[in-house]
C-alpha cells in the first residue's frame, strides 16, 4: 500500500475515533470502526450493545456485518477494518472470519481497560487454561457428536466459508 | 447443579446436535446451540453465514442475539450456552460479553478441522504473535486516541456492560 492510500486510511481513523466519542452522548460505548477498501469507506459502525440489547453489537461487528450487506457476500478480502480501539477477541475473530485483509486500531485494550471494559481482561483469559476461568467452558462427550459434519462432508450443495 | 438438571441439559445438547445435522439440508453449516435458563430453552440459534451473508451469523451468535431479545437484556447472567460444537474464539468472547454463567459443547475444534473449518486455526492463531499472522493487525498512533473514553468516563448517563 503506498503512503498516499495509508495517508487516506489515517484521515479515516481520526474520523472513526471521532464517531466513538460522538456515540458516547448517543447513548452507547466509546467505539466506532469502519470497513474500508481502496479508500472508499465500505460501512460505518458504532458499539450498540446497550442500546439495541445485543452482547455482540459491538462497533466492529456493526461494521462488518453492514459491509456484508452492502457488498453482498459474506467475504470481505480486499477490504481494511479500522476501529477506534483494538478489537476484542470476539471482533478480531469475527474479522478473521470475514476474511479482512488487515486491522487497523487507534487506542489499545489497555486504555479500554483503564475505562473499565473487558478486553483486556478476556484476552488474559483466553491465554490461561480453561480450568483456571470462573466461566466453565466444558466438553460433554456425546456419541452423535460428528455426525453433523458427516453430513456436511456428504453434503454436494455445501457452501464452504 | 443437580444429577437430574445436568442430565436435562444432555437432552438439549442431543436435540441441539440434531439441529446442526438438519441445518446443513437446510444450506447452513454444521452448527447449533441453544441458550437456556434452569432447564428451559431461551432461544435456539443455528449457523446462517451463508444464508444470511453474515460471517458473525454462527449458531451461537445467533443464539445469543435471540435470547437477548426474548429477554430483552444484554446479560444472560443466570443462562447456560449449549453448542453442537466448541464454540469458535468469536463466539467463546460473545458468551463472555453476554455474561453467561456456562459453556457446555458436543464435537470440538478437530472435529471441526477436520470438516475443513477454521475454528482451531484461529485459535491457533491467537496463541501467536500478531508479528507472524498473515492478516496484519496494527496500531496507529493517534493523539485523538483516547478522547473517546475520556468522553465516557465524564459521561454521567453512561451504561456499563
Amino acid at each position: 500500500m503506498s503512503a498516499t492510500a495509508d495517508e487516506g486510511l489515517t484521515d479515516l481513523l481520526v474520523d472513526v475515533v471521532r464517531r466513538a466519542e460522538a456515540n458516547v452522548a448517543a447513548g452507547g460505548g466509546p467505539f466506532a470502526a469502519t470497513v474500508v477498501r481502496g479508500g472508499d469507506v465500505v460501512s460505518v459502525g458504532v458499539n450498540r450493545v446497550t442500546r439495541d440489547l445485543d452482547p455482540t453489537a459491538h462497533a466492529e461487528v456493526v461494521a462488518i456485518r453492514e459491509a456484508c450487506r452492502a457488498v453482498e457476500d459474506f467475504s470481505l478480502a480486499g477490504c481494511v477494518l479500522l476501529s477506534s480501539c483494538e478489537p476484542c477477541p470476539m471482533c478480531l475473530a469475527s474479522a478473521l472470519w470475514a476474511r479482512l485483509d488487515r486491522v487497523v486500531y487507534a487506542a489499545d485494550r489497555d486504555d479500554a481497560a483503564r475505562a473499565g471494559f473487558d478486553d483486556r481482561e478476556f484476552y488474559d483469559l483466553f491465554e490461561r487454561p480453561r480450568t483456571q476461568w470462573s466461566v466453565p467452558v466444558v466438553q460433554q462427550q456425546l456419541p452423535e457428536a460428528t455426525v453433523p459434519f458427516a453430513a456436511w462432508t456428504a453434503h454436494d450443495g455445501r457452501r464452504a466459508y
